[in-house]
């Protein structure tokens, strides 16, 4: 292998304490907006308009928060994930300011906890990501952690750290877009439903399904600038795991988050990632499903014009949801359940 | 289901001279002017390049017409067709100013006609929807009229009224973009066949095939946000009708607009629809072919740079269309004609 | 046919000295730049973020040098090689000028040979085509040959005439984007190594590979408004050579350049294009790999900043190229071998 290429890090070369500084940032603009709806079909009402945007005070319709998390998720990869064999988690996201097309993304990690399976092959990655703007403002923070392929058995690897994450962010340091919610239309929007009317406890089938394509999930992640082998390479993954192209899994919480649009329509912002599983594998053909579930509802600091609901969004493939399909006692899920997603959204109240 | 996710109106919802306010507004921007080339390749020059259409006078290349209607028209389909078993035909459409990047569409409709199918299972529903822009200046009005399901055979439904249409927009009331054709450049375009060349009665195959993939198709309809499930979902489509994924009309007159270029280059704008049919569907894998016939011709009111064509737009699926391929004497399309859609043409005229 | 629709010019029709302006000029907008990062995730720093591009003193991240050249190569189809057999290669290209968002490009070319085969059934064409801003300056300029077809076996033909063509770019004409690539920031382009450190002979394997859909190279070509029909039309294709769409063979291009990033980060501009031919073709489903080899190192007049590395950028399909695949000692390629591309790229230096 030439010395130019990137191999990416394995378990031995990640330090506690390490920081990387990732390549390559990036410029989103109104062209990734349009390719973003193109590909989800996503409706929130603050993302779609920019009059909208503007008659509560905001100065663009921000890009979609999943659509800034995709990016500087992707710039991470060549540096964390490449040698990746799966991403187990996410935990303590918090989306910390509305990203405006002509942004440009940059991207940063820590190592904040490192672990080596007990057979010698691999080890997890804890790493706390931050995202920032062209003048290194923070739009972002997030902790993932990762399974990592060791180069070398025998190789030495650092002492063992698992990092205390929070199960949720912590309801009174939630912070909302500086945005008028008060005059928030819900004509406009398409729907009358607000925090007010959301109770813990609740769960709502988003009825719709999404059947995905090759081209959908590849143009996506190619958009997203994420280089993980197995999203791409036909040729290779035949002789894999699966014998197919793995879809990355942002693209399921993307999917899943349009489809909620259909019963969580006001939801328009997420102010938080509390957690996040893959917990079954998508592959082009499928047809994804979603259903939400309420866990809590926060007032935020300072405001009266919206509030924060802590939603669960479960993804299936081929399994409508109106059973709400889950994992069991053990916590075992269903071989249809895909994605079990825990967040933070901001909805505007009654006044 | 919740109370909170969209059931959408059945036929027995619906009042003579009801209006309907859709969500979500939505600014369409260069990103989706892209997004519009790249999935039907259309090559009009005033669309295509700033400084074509500047050189005309006009502020901006303007969007394709049709990608105006098309997401005017997704607006209107969570509250208008959600439970429509057919889209059964349009009339009296105008395209009343040229739209900019940049702009924000919002629609409304008004029902404007009822009639219970003998059945008493559905009922046709008559609506003219009207797009508006971030000044609420209208730039485009059309009416359709859709096969809508009851919700329950029994329902009392309003007094049938079936509004009187016109059978194509006088060529009287037509009007043309505020643009000077007397400097419109031939060369540029690609064709010197303007306004006074076209004969009625003079038809043209467009020689050309589009084939259609799955991807390109759901691309375009969520670009739309119009989010109709036949078109998206193969789970539930594979139990459906045809057993698969239904391609969204719009899709199919988007292609045929596309493939006219190749003998109607310079029939840059679109000023009314005066009827359309979507006589047979289209599905994943068929090509698309199309031809026209030039129904008339007429003069602008206070213009002598540029005229309108009546023309009427045939598109096939997998049937080359150098024979014509057209309906028989009584009424019956063969089974690969998919659609006949009838509209005006602006094109620069002779001086 | 109509008189109205493009038959496409035949060999016959080419004069020796015969000058065509292409239609239709075209808006390149960060539209078109997001879809490019979609269809080949394409990372080079410079195109890819307005603040890296702005360090180095560039008004604008400019978008690909390919996305111009096959928007500039898709203007001539229609006039050129609408009834091509084959595209058989490339030679003096140069790239003028870096191209931000919001030029409109047209494009001129000039004939500069023909060759009638001694079959009488075809010839080949020599065109230098011109690629110009809407200020009428030249942004890129390239010559290529295509064999077309006669429209009559025993129509007349030009007397033969083909043209003395640099074997490449010489290296003391080429000139690099005005950027101040002192000031170039390797942490955020993704690698250290410049310019000084590539040797002559030095071959890289670029490692990934990437699959084909047809949806991707039919959004793509459509972009270009590249209307070659062998790239869109399966109800015609199936009956053809193949039996299936050939892919557009700049698609290929940019999917091996995109590859490239991995091994040669840092070439973030192209200067010049020697020599390109597409040796096999490529279908939906196949899997693109690369590899390059460092033919020559050349200075740029007054330039202390960056430099020209001289690259042979070989494509394969559904073969990985760690062992470096390539033609026999007679020049005949093996079948997986798609590319063979000789082009100048630009690349910081140190100091």
């Amino acid at each position: 292998m030439s010395g130019k290429t990137n191999p990416g890090n394995f378990f031995e070369d990640f330090r506690l304490g390490q920081k990387l500084v990732h390549a390559t940032p990036r410029t989103l603009t109104e062209g990734d907006a349009s390719l973003y709806t193109a590909l989800y079909g996503s409706r929130f009402a603050l993302q779609s308009a920019d009059s909208f945007a503007g008659t509560l005070g905001l100065p663009c319709a921000p890009l979609d928060d999943l659509l800034v998390f995709h990016t500087v998720f992707g710039k991470t990869v060549p540096d964390i994930s490449l040698n990746a064999i799966a991403n187990l988690g996410y935990a303590e996201g918090r989306f910390l300011k509305p990203v405006c097309p002509g942004t440009t993304l940059s991207a940063t990690s820590e190592v904040i906890g490192l672990k080596e399976n007990s057979n010698k092959q691999s080890g997890v990655v804890y790493v706390r990501t931050q995202g920032f703007d062209e003048n290194d403002e923070a739009v972002l923070s997030y902790v993932r952690w990762v399974m990592v392929r060791k180069r070398a058995m025998e190789a030495e690897v650092a002492q063992s750290s698992v990092p205390a994450l929070e199960s949720a962010v912590a309801a009174s340091s939630l912070t909302a877009p500086s945005a008028d919610f008060a005059r928030f239309d819900c004509t406009a929007s398409g729907s009358p439903h607000l925090w007010d009317d959301y109770q813990p406890g609740e769960k709502i089938d988003h009825v719709d399904g999404m059947t995905v394509e090759e081209s959908d999930h590849m143009l996506a992640t190619r958009l997203y600038q994420n280089t993980a082998k197995v999203h791409f390479n036909q040729f290779s993954e035949a002789k894999g795991r699966f014998g197919k192209r793995l879809i990355y899994g942002g693209h399921v919480i993307s999917l899943a988050r349009a489809l909620s649009f259909n019963g969580l329509t006001n939801a328009v912002s997420i102010a938080a990632i509390n957690a996040g599983r893959h917990v079954n594998p998508l592959f082009s053909g499928d047809t994804v499903f979603a259903w939400s579930e309420v866990l809590d509802r926060a007032e935020i600091a300072d405001r009266k014009d919206c509030g924060a609901l802590r939603l669960r969004l479960v993804a299936t493939k081929n399994l409508p949801c109106a059973p709400f399909p889950d994992k069991d006692g053990e916590g075992q899920y269903p071989e249809n359940v895909i994605l079990d997603f825990d967040y933070w959204a901001i909805l505007p109240r009654k006044f």
